[in-house]
């Protein structure tokens, strides 16, 4: 048996998000249909850093798995691209550590939310950002966000359906950077709940469209109270872009 | 009679260029289906700065076209843009001069393609650029680039189905930039024959990749015979970015 660690980009656009589910196509299913036919029919089962939602793409998502059958990691790398979908392709292909395990060994994930304010729609870059509609402050935004950085109780941004037993979490770092007419907001932290990034952001928009004060984020933190959160931005504008393991799991 | 000026934004995937024809949705029936509508019936036809072909944007085509009921600009960039599919955006709508002609009257247009040499493709950015699979030699295709600029007779780089009379056209500029691992190479000319901007990027990239020395791109273009220029670059690569026109023309 062969422990394996890929890297892989996908347009989560036409799938119903990573996990494996009933009446949608997900990216966890075509990427162990591709790894069955890779390995001649085995039953291949893989493990991601973490879900990512219907619509939520991934520009270095990290999966492991484990199988039989010897390949080179070239092969794995170029054999997996070539049987994927248009839509997930495979970066990176390593052999790793016998117990690495995509999921718990993560120690830390990049987020980026792409941003866009007042004026028309992108058709160019349609389902890779959310264009809001207003003009956005950003030293306002950038005031907001300190207070999520750190060690806290992030009830007020998950979501209904989190199944997560400890709402505690660890942000290491938000950013706020302008890329011509979008705004990049970079999340780096030990882990998140579930729509936590798509709540922050959606809470980040009140008030950089001048609904809230800054203060407001920090204070909707503190109530530990998701109804009192902005809305849940939409999946579109989100990137899972690096995911930490220690020097081992590399 | 009003003359209307429109800037569109679109993503040339999913039509049959910008051209009206049978059997295939263009880019321009989608507009001038919208255009219809907003207008209340009138078969309105537009004037585009030049065709563009199938899978190939546009980041800002400039477009004219008459019509007599009164709207205002607001009205025509958002009322066309609410119409629209996802697909197409009106950027800018504006009252232009009454004998303004987008396509007689454009002064120049700058044309991006976007490369990128080895490694594997990128699902995020398909249809939105061409992967090579090569290792590019910028500095090769830097030395090459020159030998275009300036007024020369185009043949070797023009479609076989190429309609123009004249095979003489302008390149004002002629980059190469790298952005990230993509290679932005942008033409500025006063005018493009069919397919020039593929034809000579195509031939670039022969340069590149390294089966041809620079000097080769300028040889190609002395002897004046299609049959001498690499492939056609695909048209997924290619962005219509801007169009200029005199200052009465804005």
């Amino acid at each position: 048996m062969t422990t394996w660690r890929l890297v892989l980009e996908y347009d989560g656009t036409d799938y119903g998000g990573w996990q494996r589910q009933p009446h949608v196509t997900t990216v966890q299913q075509v990427v162990e249909e591709a790894l069955g036919e890779l390995f001649g029919g085995e039953g291949i089962r893989v493990m991601a850093s973490g879900r990512t939602d219907a619509g939520v793409h991934a520009l270095a998502q990290v999966v492991s798995f484990r199988a039989q059958g010897v390949r080179t990691a070239d092969q794995v790398q170029r054999g997996l691209s070539a049987l994927l979908p248009p839509q997930v392709v495979c970066l990176a292909a390593t052999v790793a550590e016998p117990d690495f395990h995509a999921l718990s060994d993560a120690r830390g994930k990049h987020y980026r939310y792409v941003l866009r304010g007042r004026g028309p729609r992108s058709p160019l870059r349609r389902n890779r950002c959310w264009t809001t509609g207003f003009a956005l402050d950003a030293p306002a935004m950038r005031q907001a966000l300190p207070a999520i950085v750190g060690t806290h109780d992030f009830t007020s941004f998950r979501a209904a359906g989190c199944s997560a037993l400890d709402p505690v979490r660890t942000v290491l770092a938000a950013q706020l950077t302008a890329h011509g007419d979008e705004w990049h907001v970079d999340l780096h932290g030990r882990g998140f709940l579930r729509h936590m990034v798509r709540n922050l952001v959606g809470s980040l928009v009140e008030v950089g469209r001048g609904r809230r004060p800054p203060g407001w984020l920090g204070e909707v933190l503190a109530l530990r109270d998701r109804r009192r959160a902005g809305r849940t931005a939409p999946p579109q504008g989100l990137f899972l872009v690096a995911v930490d393991y220690d020097a081992r799991g590399d």
